[in-house]
């Protein structure tokens, strides 16, 4: 019997500090450039280092069963992975945890081989790690709900009286989802002026970023039958962070009666390393209660929030460093990624391997604790400090804004990396 | 300097009937499987039958520049066709438009040939033509935009603010739209009778369907970089007839605030044959006068309408044969196909090739052209008498639904074939 992969004392012959986000334990996959080759190669992050799964399987690594002949990791994105199911997801990071132990010579003791599989993250470009196929974004914070909701209708209807009853979520736009690095240009749109009575055209006013996590869907359903809640789990391969930039003044005037669109498809941010469910089954915890209990396809099987610390830092184009301007928890989510899937295919709605589910805005109860500028600054009522003569209300041009997040357990860290981009400026309208 | 594709005295050596949707002015693309090949084939309809393009592309009939090389029909898709842009689509329309004619001998008099490229429609199975990236729904029909908002804010809110300012549309799921044949079982999801406090689950009640048309797009942008109105033409390869599948009391309780969601991603049909906008050029017309005059970078080149006549035909089943429930036109659209595309590029989101984009539902000014069964029946309050002792407010099991269009020209017609789909029992809860 091998040692478990989520083993909090597993070493690899890749030493790793206790704050790396990328342990033995943790191993997520991510495709990355290399000037070396031509096409993408999927990678294993360890360390500071990537683990070149392309090359290891083209070297008879993964030859046992059930891996054979699978040809997992021979793409440039990780959808064949993604549609292979728990079973292999499991073997092929077991094998890969075993590649890597302190104890195991095989990749450690050759040093050709070492030099060619190995190669320091500074040297690769990350490159969007899946083909996505639908992009939906939910919207299962109560915090941001109830404060969205309080600013746009007041506080009597904040929140929609649907809202405890289902994962409220939409469509969003799928070729628009971009890797972390990629700079967003501040839109050029339609807005209407609170105090105009016909609407202007000109660039975003309000630009803003929400803090978000998003999950890839594995094996899809067949059209026209859901997926069972308590199977749900089985179809989510990993998990990412996700900045879903906002135009706010955009999304006010064109959002009713159908929901955001163009202030929304301008662009969305992930990181390049997805985390493997596997890797974060230690830090599954409890969510909150839910009031009233859902209904019975909505029921959870069991404990699915997870247990994230997640930060978000601007720096402004003056600024030395970044500043941190939230931190939040990814379990204080109030509907989690079993009862988004599973309310999603209710109606026969069907999933292909890559697609991805973002959360919605994570919000927590606290006001350092809000993942928008919208709610940090108060719908601009409440400036945000950030700097010594930094204050802010929404993003302006040349703001870089940086999410991290990650599981704290035992002497080491689940990490995410991070996502970040910037604000360009917009183009002459 | 070879005749119009589109001259309406061009004949073909195979001959169609005057009301044939796919006489030799037309040629409209669709991808097929055959028993006698393994991967499906790219093919152009041509009376009641389909020439295989992929056959004829191996045999070298496409070997002249521009389209040398290209492989444009050795894909099970036409996205590499759509790629390829106006000035391929055109050459490629002139190479199989002389292929056919009557007067050219090469196909006509090469039994062999004929016998191998030439097939009934009746011996193939269609299939979805795209692999669609992303899908759009709009909302562009005025009276169709009146007629809801009426039934469901009233009638002094029935248009929104922004409806007149911009075409109003949202994202839709690419996972679920498939091809005209496949049956549509009537979903499972959660509705709030009006009488209730709580929300209930179970089948839907209020089934319906929507006339619609799509676009599907050609070359993309690139992210961050608006198509101008005066070139979205340029990206715009052809159109096919849809139906969104609605289910209505799914939409009323899920759809605040971020627009429909599963009582749309359970299903959209479109047909198989894809007509290009180059076919359909001599139907282009104006459209309904805009006022106010819309922002610049919303003003229309020219008459980007099209007069296409749509019907709706149901069969129940206990009926012989279908009745027709509806007749409208793809001209009443307010808001046309460069305004669409213009809008939804504007914060410079990227479109990709074989990304589809429907027009919403199409309603005319009279009763009897209105594109649903909530307004035909006025959301069940005018039931809809069909046949001698058929009545609807909405769908019923077991119903087919049919839709076509086509252009009406001198002694032919561009067609659209059909699109159908019949609604089976839900799942057992």
């Amino acid at each position: 019997m091998p040692a478990s992969t989520n083993d909090p004392n597993l070493r690899s012959f890749i030493e790793t500090t206790p704050d790396s986000h990328f342990p033995i334990q943790n191993l997520p996959y991510g495709v990355f450039e290399h000037p070396r080759f031509h096409e993408a190669h999927i990678g294993a992050a360890i360390g500071e280092q990537i683990l070149d799964l392309t090359i290891l399987e083209a070297k008879g690594c993964f030859n046992q069963s059930p891996l054979k002949d699978r040809r997992l990791f021979s793409h440039p994105t990780l959808n064949t992975l993604m549609a292979a199911g728990r079973p292999i997801w499991t073997a092929a990071r077991q094998t890969i945890s075993e590649l890597l132990r302190h104890d195991n010579p095989r990749l450690r003791d050759d040093a050709d081989l070492l030099n060619e599989v190995l190669l320091p993250m500074a040297s690769v470009k990350m490159r969007l790690p899946v083909e996505i196929g639908d992009y939906t974004d939910f919207y299962a914070s109560k915090e941001h709900a109830v404060n969205v909701g309080a600013m746009f209708r007041g506080k009597e209807n904040a929140l929609m009286p649907n809202w405890l009853w289902m994962p409220i979520g939409y469509h969003g736009r799928a070729s628009s989802v971009v890797v972390s690095g990629t700079d967003i240009r501040r839109p050029l749109g339609q807005t209407k002026p609170d105090d105009a009575d016909t609407p202007v055209f000109g660039p975003c006013r309000l630009m803003d970023f929400e803090l978000e996590m998003g999950f890839f869907t594995g094996p899809g359903n067949k059209h026209g039958h859901p997926i069972p809640i308590e199977k749900s789990s089985e179809y989510i391969f990993g998990m990412v962070l996700v900045n879903d930039w906002s135009a706010r003044d955009i999304q006010k005037w064109e959002y009713q009666p159908l929901g955001p669109f163009l202030s929304k498809n301008l662009g969305t941010s992930i990181s390049p390393w997805v985390v493997t469910l596997d890797a974060l089954e230690p830090f599954r915890c409890a969510g909150p209660k839910q009031e009233p209990e859902p209904l019975p396809y909505l029921r959870s099987p069991g404990d699915y929030a997870y247990d994230i610390t997640l930060e978000v830092h601007l720096r402004g184009e003056n600024m030395d460093q970044p500043a941190r301007i939230c931190q939040s928890n990814f379990k204080y989510m109030y509907w989690n990624i079993c009862q988004q899937l599973a309310h999603h295919t209710i109606t026969g709605c069907n999933i292909r391997p890559g697609d991805m589910m973002a959360s919605g805005t994570i919000s927590g109860p606290t006001p350092d604790s809000y993942g928008s500028m919208l709610e940090l600054a108060w719908r601009g009522t409440k400036p945000l400090t950030i700097a010594p003569g930094e204050t802010r209300k929404f993003l302006q041009d040349h703001d870089m804004v940086m999410m991290s997040g990650w599981c704290l357990g035992d002497g080491y860290r689940i990490g995410f990396g991070e996502v970040r981009g910037a604000i360009l400026p917009a183009l002459k309208g």
